[in-house]
């Protein structure tokens, strides 16, 4: 590439454009994470988080990336040998059913063509030939970050309850919280797992377990070891407005701002913001006469959008191209869909003249590595934008 | 508007958008301006600045806005009474005409129709018409950010050159430097005028005069009263890397930081950047059917470009939409093109991209107000961008 010039375009499905608010608030000198401000801080955090995972409940807050907040929902939950049932819904879905099994667990894992999201009927299915509630745990990833498919968190949770199965339902919404309507309460999760990275506009380097009453009664009695990711100690510190060893207090700063900023906004707006570029997305890429990965419409993820591409073009060089030309990130095909799509994030903090350089870019890229497209695309993402 | 999200789309021809690196340099702590740290960076600072300007002389730095360092061009070369040659070719260079008057100078304006630059025909005519040297000096706007129009200056040095006519050559690079291909020494100029706001990257807050040695000894005997303009002092604090009263510290940081960013670029790369982004934006005009304010081929600005909407459509209500819809800011018309045009920035901290998102939400602006044009300029636009 030339000299890159103005703003990186970093439309990757997370890490996500950071606001430059944010940026500012993490700048300000670190504290003593013992002090009275400190302790107001971590208070005011943690009263702000609960709405936005529609929780009234404790959210745990973890120095640690979103891996880790899947790791803390298993071992503060399950015991050795117990068995989980997972989705495999791409490739997210698969690396927490891998972490599971590292971790000494049994699991049950449906498997997925990457193009759909958790099947209720499926998951009633396999809890009531359970009558012995041998599962424990069912794990769903909400919004899967390799196929941009969102999962039905709701009927998922309405199949559990027809059935009566007393198995707890641990949610990965790393990147949907923030960004796609999501209700930890309503819906009736135990463990929501989320990451800084993505809606919350913030680094990577924090991560979340928001937790039910049910998993916490559940975590007295699991037994897998668990210490670092132990809810007990981090909750009792909470409650006196500390953590049990050093936080990442100036991350702490900037999700006070980005909390700010997604009050400002409405979580309602933001919701409704992403899923309109979305369609203004799937819009494009119908227009060019490419196929939007995502299956089933009740689906599509607000999010991001993968794109498939015909058989015979490779989609990284096809981000190869947008990156070196046009100083674009776009999200690879990850597992079993290396080459065959590129994921567009739409994101975070993000707006309308964004995508329509974002789709821009694509279009060009698609255009310069020769995939046969139609010029319209980008047009008629416009018609969803420019709506009068 | 709904709530602002993303990144706003700062697309007027400055303050121009500041780069992460530049607002973050800015953010040090302010250090004592006269202690060995501070010299040391002024030091580095003049020396990095002369490449910018194509200046082996000194360039001094004011800690003030462009219209300042108008002034300084002045009141350093120039005696009560004396007469200067200007050009109407906009809005600034009307404005700087009046601040001439108001300083005691008498000003010989050569008329335009705000879609030419200065004519180096009449510049010409004008000196050979005066024998007795009366004419002191000559002004000359570079890039008139009120029009986008570009006034050659190498063969306006030429027709001064032709003439063998003594008088100084001032002009004002405040939208240009940094931006379009400039060259104080090679060109002949005298005094340049420049601003920190536009393709320096910077907050508005710093300017600078860019200066010959004829200018210098000029100002050994020019009599308007100048104290803080006065680059005689600025000039013997300078060379102890200090200045004569308090400059703007910080600003300062963030120039040191964007002298940075365009020598990595390299300022050929800078100036095609520029030039190309000009003419994506040209062809987008031309592919909605509508006019670009320039009437000259030869001077079509590389940094911002006006665009002429047909008489029974307001371009304020056009911005207004934008502003509104899309969280656009752009150019207005100002003085006699009020309403009649809009301008667009593609200037400073940019890329092909952002140019794309903001002919984009121009595009969609025309299009909520009802202006008649055709939908395929943004893709004409794109033809440029992303031509392989």
């Amino acid at each position: 590439m030339a000299q890159s010039t103005g703003r990186h375009f970093l439309q990757i499905p997370g890490p996500t454009n950071v606001p430059d608010r944010v940026l500012r608030a993490m700048a300000a000198p670190t504290i003593d994470h013992r002090g009275p401000d400190f302790a107001a801080l971590t208070t005011e955090l943690l009263k702000g988080l609960k709405p936005v995972f529609g929780a009234a409940g404790p959210v745990v807050v973890y120095p640690a990336s979103g891996t880790g907040a899947w790791e803390a929902a298993l071992v503060n939950t399950l015991s050795p040998g117990e068995l989980v049932l997972g989705f495999e819904t791409g490739h997210f879905a698969t690396l927490w059913r891998e972490m599971a099994e590292k971790l000494g667990l049994s699991v049950d894992f449906v498997p997925g063509d990457w193009r759909h999201g958790a099947d209720p009927g499926v998951l009633a299915e396999r809890l009531r030939a359970d009558p012995e509630h041998r599962i424990k745990a069912v794990c769903v990833v909400h919004n899967e970050t390799s196929t941009g498919v969102t999962s039905r968190i709701p009927e998922l949770r309405a199949a559990i309850d027809e059935t009566g199965h007393p198995a707890l339902l641990l949610v990965d919404t790393i990147s949907s919280l923030g960004s796609i309507d999501y209700r930890h309460d309503e819906w009736g999760v135990d463990v929501t797992v989320a990451g800084s990275q993505k809606g919350l506009m913030l680094p990577p380097g924090l991560s979340f377990n928001a937790v039910s009453e049910k998993a916490l009664r559940t975590s007295e009695n699991a037994r897998l070891p668990r210490s670092f990711w132990d809810w007990g100690p981090i909750l009792a510190a909470n409650r006196q407005g500390a953590f049990p060893y050093t936080p990442a207090t100036n991350l702490l700063y900037g999700l006070g701002e980005a909390l700010r900023m997604l009050e400002e906004e409405g979580l309602p707006q933001v919701f409704a913001r992403h899923a309109r570029h979305a369609e203004a997305t799937r819009a494009a890429v119908r227009g060019w006469g490419l196929e939007v990965l995502c299956a089933d419409e009740r689906e599509h993820s607000g999010s991001l959008t993968a794109v498939l591409l015909p058989e015979e073009h490779d989609a990284d060089k096809v981000r190869e191209v947008i990156l070196d030309r046009f100083d674009m990130s776009l999200g690879a095909g990850l597992g079993k869909l290396r080459g065959r799509i590129f994921r567009i994030g739409h994101l975070g903090h993000f707006n309308d003249l964004t995508l329509a350089g974002t789709l821009a870019g694509v279009q060009m890229g698609l255009e310069l590595t020769g995939v046969p497209i139609d010029r319209g695309g980008l047009n008629a993402a416009l018609t969803v934008l420019g709506a009068p």
